[in-house]
């Protein structure tokens, strides 16, 4: 069953908000990270898995792509998408990954920002993927980092009794699978997976490695959004590129 | 300063203990993982960095390589290696990576146990190795893994009122350097590096990343040795194969 937690209208009243605030982690932190791996756009097709309310989709025209194919399954975010961010290079499409229909070597640069942890089948979405890239062609994935998921429970920041962070819990990190979080709202879920399992499942489909990045924000970002300052302390957020 | 614990009669005292136990974390755990990584060594020439008492390059011998150079820095290791572990195809020199004279291309695989994590210039070490490999060849590492070395604080494992594990404690993790512990002695050094830190390093150096592990003990080794089950609740090893 595929969880579609962004039509939740409890849950999307807090996201929308969260997302329209000028400093937060998504444009502070993970999307300069996303858009630093991204190549030379100009000319390629890339298919954007996630893409929610279209804004990456956007830039990647913006920055030279040929057309984006941009697929979310939620109804609120691709209402978003279509009103603000719509463009004759960008087809948006109500769809799963899991439903979407390959066609292999159809794409130059598949793109996800924060998705693939949604989603139960790691190895049959990479599996996918790399069908739909041409050779020699990357995908470019952002995911929550595999320290940040592993704890069952849900308390993983730990403070003092003056309500100072002193460190952030890690355990059950062996024991990949789903994990239920309550972010807004209850029974969030979201699929831990260790670190090798991650980079071994792209290996394993004869994709290259080219960067593993764990988003460091620098003093101006921190200044301008105090909350970053704990992602020194442990990273929220895993980015991978590989090439196939 | 190369740091040389293994030299410090205390700590060898203990450490010399450890390892003749049956079942501990290195034969129950790290070698069987670093083991399943080599490759048909038949007729290969192997540097082993950090040999300790010789036993591993003692297994390559006897699994087919033409030759293993050992290098480790500790007398007392040296020691015990040449009265336990002699043989004609291997050379052991007391000599730290740093001093090690590299012959370009001179070694198919190159390996290093649980020795990496002391020395304090990582991207020069993948260098002086990759160098030291001929096109084609492997190098085939373990590390404490960035999990485990992260925070400053000594206090890792955080313990309830009744001496129960509550969870692993991670703390500091992008701030990469020396970390002191204390293990039978006082003030022994390691380096913590992230694990994008790592990764990329090898990329850079133009090492193509093959398989990433992160050990996970089976039932049979948990029932020998029970201490390893808090394995599952956070890994200690990272072990990387990467090719040339």
């Amino acid at each position: 069953m595929k969880q579609n937690i962004y039509d939740d209208p409890n849950f999307f009243k807090h996201y929308r908000q969260l997302r329209k605030t000028k400093y937060n982690f998504n444009n502070s932190l993970e999307q300069p990270a996303l858009k630093s791996l991204l190549p030379d756009l100009y000319n390629l097709k890339v298919l954007d898995i996630g893409c929610g309310m279209g804004e990456f989709a956007k830039y990647c025209i913006e920055n030279g792509a040929q057309h984006v194919t941009a697929i979310d399954i939620s109804t609120n975010m691709l209402l978003i998408a279509q009103s603000e961010h719509a463009h004759q290079k960008i087809d948006f499409y109500q769809q799963s990954l899991e439903d979407f229909k390959a066609t292999p070597s159809s794409f130059d640069c598949i793109t996800s920002s924060l998705a693939l942890h949604y989603m139960s089948d790691f190895h049959a979405m990479i599996g996918k993927i790399t069908t739909m890239l041409r050779p020699n062609g990357l995908i470019i994935f952002s995911v929550e980092h595999p320290i940040a998921t592993a704890r069952q429970e849900m308390e993983r920041w730990i403070y003092d009794i003056d309500g100072n962070r002193c460190h952030y819990a890690i355990d059950d990190y062996q024991d990949e699978g789903l994990r239920k979080h309550t972010w807004y709202v209850d029974g969030v879920i979201k699929y831990h997976r260790t670190l090798s399992s991650i980079i071994n499942t792209l290996l394993s489909h004869g994709l290259a490695i080219e960067k593993v990045v764990e988003p460091i924000p620098d003093k101006e970002a921190i200044e301008k959004l105090p909350s970053l300052e704990k992602e020194l302390r442990r990273p929220s957020f895993l980015l991978v590129k590989a090439r196939k």
